[in-house]
């Protein structure tokens, strides 16, 4: 029920306080002032008061944040404090890649299988998980309460698969094909486009080059 | 200047465009009307129109869209249109999956070299590339014209990184660490923070699960 009282520009927020309370919690950091928090984190202290303030009042004046408590209560609406289990489909590079990042089972995100469609892949083991085929994913799924897809085929075979994976009754697919997914209201995406991040990062360069050039003129 | 008499909201959406009309493209069609392209994108046709009527007078009622026109115009403002030389710094299984990535060099994201600091990879070919030490980056940098970096890196190596980086005159860092960097105000920098991009996955999975519970009563 509290998640619902926190507006969805907070809860976008939140990724990066949890990111900033757990590197204090890192350095051993007990409290901190909002103004403090706010040169760290470049935003103002009003911003991170108002933002913080949804958490209850547990940034008394003069005493500041419990930085273990703000941390918990986030990770709490974040779900980062249930396991989710999850599968990589795509043992390509970036399926390999995001297998071998350790970091996702610290927050609660459990790999527990990786599929692919290529049988050449197949036995083939990527940080102790040997690579399944698809015909294997429906039994899987359902054994191991699988929550979560990775979903890092190419955007060819993408579409195909999300459809399997639903069929299946996945919950959630965060997405890295170059694709929108399309998917029932009840199964969330989240999309990773690299290729529009780059254009991004692209346009950027051009606009502050043609400013620049304009300046010289 | 042509670029800048177009919003930053339009901006934010044309990679989108960009991908969906080279799809077009790729299947051969030369034209299109904006309640076609609607469809497909699922945005309004009004919407379309209003974002694309930026690149001139070219959708005009009854004609639609000259795809391969819309395709390279877009190209042009997203900085495609030329070719920027780039390096990765940090080889681990991301870098490594970035560099085998083939798409980019496509847009005009030319790889040019690979770094890291562990001497246990120097030498080691990734797609035809030798990882390089950092000793090695000064001069390379300046030899290939490098303009992007993406950087790889574990956080707690990153930051210095940077600052290396930004010394040898780097123009852009697509940065992957899950740290935001202190820049100059002439470099650019685009964020990829998956860790986040988890998290509100799981947000919005927790969420979802929250209401259907609260249904359920």
């Amino acid at each position: 029920m509290e998640a619902k009282q926190i507006s969805k520009a907070v809860i976008k927020r939140l990724p990066r306080y949890y990111r900033y309370l757990g590197e204090l919690l890192e350095d051993n950091v007990e409290r901190i002032s909002s103004n403090d928090l706010s040169k760290k984190m470049r935003v103002t202290a009003s911003q991170i008061r108002q933002d913080l303030n949804n958490f209850g009042g547990f940034g008394q004046q003069g005493y500041g944040y419990n930085v273990k408590y703000l941390y918990t209560e986030i990770g709490k609406i974040l779900g980062l404090d249930i396991v989710h289990p999850m599968i990589i489909v795509g043992a390509g590079n970036l399926g390999q890649a995001l297998a071998n990042y350790v970091e996702f089972e610290k927050r609660g995100f459990k790999l527990a299988g990786i599929f692919d469609v290529n049988p050449v892949l197949e036995g083939i083991a990527v940080r102790g998980i040997e690579i399944q085929m698809i015909s294997d994913l429906p039994f899987f799924m359902k054994e191991n309460n699988i929550e979560i897809a990775i979903l890092t085929l190419p955007k060819n075979k993408a579409r195909d698969m999300a459809e399997i994976l639903i069929e299946n009754g996945i919950k959630a697919i965060w997405n890295f094909a170059h694709i929108d997914l399309d998917t029932p209201d009840d199964v969330i995406v989240e999309n990773v486009h690299l290729s529009e991040s780059l254009m991004t990062l692209s346009y950027n360069l051009s606009q502050y080059r043609q400013e620049h050039i304009d300046d010289e003129k």
